[in-house]
């Protein structure tokens, strides 16, 4: 996602991070009291104290708004691999699944699939995931219990899938940890053949 | 799902499939040509022939009756267990997957999560996955090449949730060929250990 705060020099007079947090924060505020089809650019001004034009000069339309203020905390995540799989996995799954679970970002997230769904392009980098799949993709780099036929991709679509099916609708297994899950079910596909 | 077309005696007079068929036909093309929001009952009504009252002695509500529509193929899912685990599996996540993507269902989903997360509630058999289950696990306890230790219901969730996210959002993995990622994602995740 080109994140305002990411925005390197040649866009324009520098920007006050200040403005941005306030934006953000009343949006994630806005998400999580009205939802998402009340969390309007008007409102987020009202809230803020930012007026619309400061806001669409950081953020190309509102959907982009709410994306950084859902998934901006993916941005965050840094679980440097280790070598042990497992603990790796443990650890970047937590923090993965946490960025999913915060209340602005659940409130935010059936609204944008319905608006993707309609008409609207999900974002080049549709939820940050540039910023964390090579993170991913260095832990099972890192590991040597990896079977080197499998497509790391397919392992990140399962994660994905896991994480946003436990959000959306109610749990099909009756697994109450669905992190603890969620790396069970990533280390049988990592498993190499005869381990 | 309580389908109105597997009701029993008890439930009042003897029902006429040929109004449920039109009821839910009228639903299918209203949800693939205007959408999840345009599919009213008084819509339905209209392009059936079917009064709202007859709508509404079949299905409690709008949500019911477009669950209904979107996924009632999923009770004509019949894959009776061979013991070939791969093949089985390529036969059922077929099947599964075509009345996903369909396309009333795929105009149906966002809409339906929506208003899940909103406030309606999930049907107590959603997505009519009541029936296709017991088929799955059939599946898993025909074949000796599935570790005893895994939760079935674990599989299951891996399967609805990588379906599901195909349909929501762009596929994160490159696999033009979903169903063919979905049966090696279980195979792996089936698989003893030491095989």
């Amino acid at each position: 996602m080109a994140s305002p705060s990411t925005a390197g020099p040649g866009r324009g007079r520098p920007r006050d991070p200040a403005i941005d947090a306030a934006v953000l924060a009343a949006t994630r505020r806005l998400l999580e009291e009205v939802g998402f089809a009340g969390t309007t650019v008007q409102e987020v001004s009202r809230r803020s104290g930012i007026h619309p034009p400061g806001i669409y000069r950081r953020w190309p339309s509102r959907l982009a708004l709410i994306e950084d203020a859902a998934f901006g905390d993916l941005a965050a995540v840094d679980v440097p691999p280790t070598g042990d799989l497992a603990a790796d996995l443990r650890a970047f799954v937590a923090a993965y699944a946490a960025t999913f679970d915060a209340p602005a970002c659940r409130a935010a997230i059936p609204g944008l699939l319905a608006a993707y769904g309609a008409d609207a392009q999900p974002p080049a980098d549709m939820w940050a995931h540039l910023s964390v799949r090579p993170q991913f993709f260095a832990i099972l780099a890192a590991s040597e219990h990896v079977d080197p036929a499998l497509d790391p991709d397919v392992a990140f679509e399962v994660l994905l899938s896991l994480v946003l099916a436990r959000l959306l609708i109610p749990p099909v297994s009756t697994a109450d940890r669905p992190a603890a899950l969620v790396v069970d079910v990533l280390l049988r596909i990592l498993r190499p053949p005869g381990r």
